[in-house]
């Protein structure tokens, strides 16, 4: 089979032989922020026809591709859900080049609820195959599992299926705060990683000395550190990279991890060691996945409709 | 005497007679941000000159012209401090025109000390001028005071000198995610004031069921309400401006907000009233002041060294 990754910035495919063996794989700059309106048919064909020619002629497309702006819309599976769930929602393209089976995979939503407050709900789209992916890898059927980001995913998982789960602004907090505030003036943000400071960024963010001001107040730090002459511009990215996953961190403390929780993390192995670090920090054990979660995911479901 | 509040981005002057009523005030746009080192005293004769002819020839001057990248940089004063050692520490110019007498006032720092790391050093320039005013004009020498702003502060305030404060990137954070994130692709920045949402907000942000999860959370809640055809871009600022001022307010209720704490809120009228009814939803009692805050402090400092 075929297994495409298609979102906002990026393109990937992998060919899969029928053990899930990755055969080949191909990454394009074609994220559907690129592709015009009935475009996507043939920027598909052109990237990756030869292979189907090759296979048997299936291919599932995870990713924003299967949102209102991409190549056709797969609506939203509400949580709780699993392979079932959402194999049953695959979203068929009705006329495919040459009869091939091309499925766009929804993406799920859960909603939270505050007493006395609208439901809020949350979305993924993509995250939910890279669980899936890593519950097959892992032997998982139960677990936290984390896909850090630029919104970064919690999503719990119980008897198979993801129960719910939580967006963090995460990453583009971080950047936006690194390049466009006033701490970008003082901030090297492509200086080398810095354990020590990511550490201390960390504890700054985790301490329950007097309460805790939380991310707005401590962000102001790396301005102050820098006025005072405390630390340097290279340090101070990785220290604020500390305060904001620090923050996400604390956030779940409260409310998903618990004693002996295990976590899952998917991801790159940049971002995987950062959170396994600050997990550590906290005594919460984790293992990393990396992109073979994806591919593994997309070939768990077509097996489930095979 | 002459009272002038020279910050980043803005130059106002105030004229005040010897009761210390403001007999003329004037608003300019040459922020520091726009003067070339070496030009202060120019910009400074041409705007208030004949002022300075008219009155003793004191003038006090606040805010960011007194930074390193200002007129003269008058360095930090450690908390706590009240009128007594921020009026010893003027920095007086050396050779002003004209025999006149002008001073920068000095900005405040106080550390924070979290157990077990690096304290981390706090900084005001220009809100403690405001906070004494409002000491002044209050009839106050205990409390909370707090300017919301790009950088909101916190100060306490005992025995009439300024013994801690901290600040919180509110404003600041608010403008980066309603114009700079994915939020702003939804979200109409420039919309009427619309208090429903503002309190779905606040309420959003300060709710307690299962923790918290934070405003890193909470504001992707703008995007999905959004995409869930639940918010109309309209209100979704005000619902923004809501989670973000909630967040502060939660932060300082950890560690600052004690029962029958009644906080004076010092500001513009636009923002004040929205952290007056935050706190209002928090059973906090506050009262408001505006830029009269700022000629009160300045007057007040020139009494404390005549």
């Amino acid at each position: 089979m075929v297994a495409v990754d298609w979102g906002t910035s990026s393109l990937r495919g992998a060919l899969l032989d029928a053990d899930g063996a990755v055969i080949e794989e191909r990454p394009f700059s074609r994220g559907i922020m690129t592709v015009a309106p009935g475009e996507f048919p043939a920027v598909f064909e052109a990237c990756f026809g030869d292979w189907l020619a090759r296979s048997s002629g299936l291919c599932l497309v995870s990713g924003m591709a299967g949102s209102r702006q991409g190549w056709m819309e797969a609506p939203y599976c509400a949580c709780p859900a699993g392979f079932a769930e959402v194999a049953d929602q695959l979203a068929w393209i009705a006329a495919p080049p040459r009869g091939w089976r091309i499925a766009m995979v929804p993406g799920l939503s859960c909603e939270h609820t505050c007493a006395g407050l609208p439901a809020v709900p949350d979305v993924m789209r993509g995250e939910e195959v890279q669980i899936f992916g890593a519950m097959q890898l892992a032997g998982l059927r139960d677990g936290i599992f984390v896909l850090p980001g630029t919104h970064s995913k919690w999503a719990t998982v119980q008897h198979g299926r993801i129960t719910g789960f939580r967006t963090f602004m995460t990453g583009e907090v971080y950047a936006l705060l690194s390049q466009h505030s006033i701490l970008s003036r003082t901030i090297a943000a492509d200086a080398p990683f810095d354990d020590a400071a990511f550490a201390q960024g960390l504890a700054q963010a985790q301490g329950q000395d007097q309460g805790n001001s939380g991310l707005l107040h401590h962000a102001f730090s790396a301005r102050t550190l820098s006025l005072f002459g405390r630390m340097e511009a290279g340090p101070l990215a990785s220290y604020l990279s500390g305060l904001v996953i620090g923050e996400e961190l604390r956030a779940n403390t409260a409310s998903t991890l618990h004693a002996n929780t295990e976590v899952v993390l998917i991801g790159s192995a940049n971002l995987t060691r950062r959170y396994a670090q600050a997990l550590g920090h906290q005594g919460v054990a984790s293992r990393a996945l990396g992109s073979e979660a994806t591919w593994a995911g997309l070939r768990a479901l077509a097996q489930a409709i095979t």
